[in-house]
């Protein structure tokens, strides 16, 4: 059958590491996995118990925009997250923040419109502009930038900037004065900005800006899948401008209906102060992890790591090791049976020279991977 | 902020009649719900009890295509219900039909291209077509033909045709030859194909055709929503052709990540003989509302409707009492408390003189609907 130009997407590279070491788990050998971009944790138990106890009823659609009291409570979370009053009206409930891109990209942009995302950045932005007949355009960000863009990077002539703070798979923030740059920049092209935001709520040091503080004329989009350990659950929300609300409504409603309602009833639960304990127990590993990361990475040779200020990544420049992040990937798939992602998902350019780590995992899963690691290394 | 040409898709028209009906209802009127797409009943018992047990699992991102046995149950229905042996590799787990269409829109056409919708038809595939920079071409069905297209009726010119059958709102089928004609014509000038065939399982004589019955170079979509009654759960499928697995399953990946997990469990137990007792038994609740409307609604005035073989659903041509179906829907919610879909949703055309009556809710609240429809219909 005829298929279209715009479908033949590139494959996430890392697909390749994951199939390898499910054929290694399959033959009986442990495999630390570094590569996942998930918390290995479960919804939080109040998300959980509050969908039990939904299960007596319909369940069927909600409104487009989402349930109501879901949409309250995800204003009250900017009012905590950022003393910000935010109008629950502006609030829409997506399924995931993959939905929201979605939405947002056939709100935003046409046929043959240019939009600048970060490199290295999350690689689905890329792939969904191109699905949607956009064109992406690489910004090749700078470590001494934190990897994050700077307002000379963004072109004059696109009609949209993505941006991602902390960004995936950097973990770096964009701090208040760096995200005023970007947004004056982009309000001074005409161009829309997109402010991913879906690692808010895991950082380790200064909290990150939402873009939502500094202007209402965004589109900030976030999720239930990471702080809230909900990733499966494909819950995720968007905010958009007062006047973009109709227009966001009626993609919804076709392109999607709406999101999963049992996944909005547990995501109601989630933003409850329980499941909020929850999730900080969560950080609190992950913090952990990052220091052990911090602590013993360097040591053993992977001495050039962006800081992480967030998220639960390590992105570490390894071209003083390889010219090809894939290839030692896959060595260090076979030979430590830890998997990491080559840079190549995030970097079509410079992620030859790149490997992202998740420490997203236990601390003994972590520990372990490390100590394989530098195993690996010392034997190289 | 700056807003697409393709984002600006038209507003569902039942809206208004919800809207004006969730009034109502807040002012503590009784209104009689025939304007409703979904079933009133929650999924079945077993899929409810497969999720509440799967509810300590951690629940992550499944693979992008779906769960490995959820695809292979899928494939395991087409045996049941057409005989057909279906690889399972060739089954995407999708976020409801609504994400299937998505996907086959941006595997299958680029930005200008073509696409010949039935008229009426379900409003969607319009506006996500739109949405996605792809021209729908309206195909004016006729009475005589069940408002299903037939050879004639597709341009030289489109790059795709949408099928459905049962259809929305018709409920009207295609039989077997008249499904083959479709797919030779479509072969004949190069077009792909898309079946929708969400009503499946939903039919009160002969059952309906699978395009795949004779055709693998097909896109079929389905769903859980309507036979399994699991709306708001966001789940369905397609079965793609060979060569386009892999070009979907990158999409999903991007687009969507998975299909909700938990919707996936549920779905996999919905599968089951016990689950399909139970569509049974709603299938003869609703075979038993269609017999109510088909013998009273002529009787009162309704006498034009097409062949009501699946589906839930009466597609009432009512050109002899109005030529504005919003202004005779919106004068049956206020004087008899019934609401009921204008046509103009489904034929932005003809619509005018048609409405959608739904007989998916209980047999007592369809009985209530025709009593008080036959009492407008005399008062009028």
């Amino acid at each position: 059958m005829r298929q279209s130009q715009r479908g033949q997407v590139d494959p996430f590279i890392v697909m390749d590491v994951m199939e390898a070491a499910a054929r290694a788990e399959a033959q009986g050998r442990r495999i630390v996995h570094m590569e996942v971009g998930q918390p290995s944790t479960p919804a939080p138990r109040a998300a959980l118990d509050a969908l039990g106890q939904a299960l007596s009823q319909p369940l069927g659609y909600t409104i487009p925009l989402g349930m109501p009291e879901l949409r309250a409570a995800i204003a009250g979370l900017y009012r905590r997250w950022y003393g910000i009053d935010l109008d629950p009206a502006r609030v829409v409930v997506t399924p995931g923040s993959s939905g929201a891109f979605v939405l947002a990209f056939s709100a935003l942009f046409d046929a043959g419109d240019r939009v600048a995302v970060g490199e290295p950045g999350y690689p689905s932005y890329r792939q969904i502009l191109r699905a949607m007949s956009v064109q992406p355009v690489g910004m090749q960000t700078r470590a001494e930038n934190r990897y994050q863009p700077v307002p000379g990077d963004i072109p004059d002539d696109v009609q949209g900037v993505m941006i991602a703070s902390p960004g995936n798979p950097s973990g770096t923030m964009l701090d208040r004065d760096a995200l005023a740059a970007l947004v004056a920049r982009t309000q001074d092209i005409g161009a829309a900005l997109i402010s991913d935001e879906i690692y808010h709520g895991l950082d380790y040091g200064a909290r990150p800006v939402s873009a939502l503080e500094l202007t209402d004329d965004v589109v900030v989009i976030n999720s239930f899948s990471k702080y809230f350990s909900m990733t499966g659950w494909r819950v995720g929300w968007m905010v958009v401008p007062p006047d973009m609300v109709r227009t966001i409504g009626r993609l919804v409603a076709n392109m999607f209906i709406c999101a999963p309602h049992a996944s909005q009833v547990a995501a109601l639960a989630a933003l409850s102060p329980e499941a909020d304990a929850e999730a900080q127990e969560n950080l609190a590993v992950y913090a952990h992890n990052r220091q052990l990361m911090l602590d013993r990475l360097p040591a053993m040779g992977f001495d050039r790591i962006a800081p992480p200020d967030g998220a639960f990544y390590i992105y570490a420049d390894v071209s003083a090791l390889t010219d090809d992040s894939r290839a030692l990937a896959a060595e260090i798939l076979d030979r430590a049976g830890v998997a990491v992602t080559p840079g190549l998902d995030f970097d079509p350019i410079r992620g030859a020279g790149t490997l992202r780590l998740s420490y997203a995992q236990s601390t003994a899963e972590i520990t372990e991977g490390l100590d394989r690691l530098a195993d690996f290394m010392a034997r190289r």
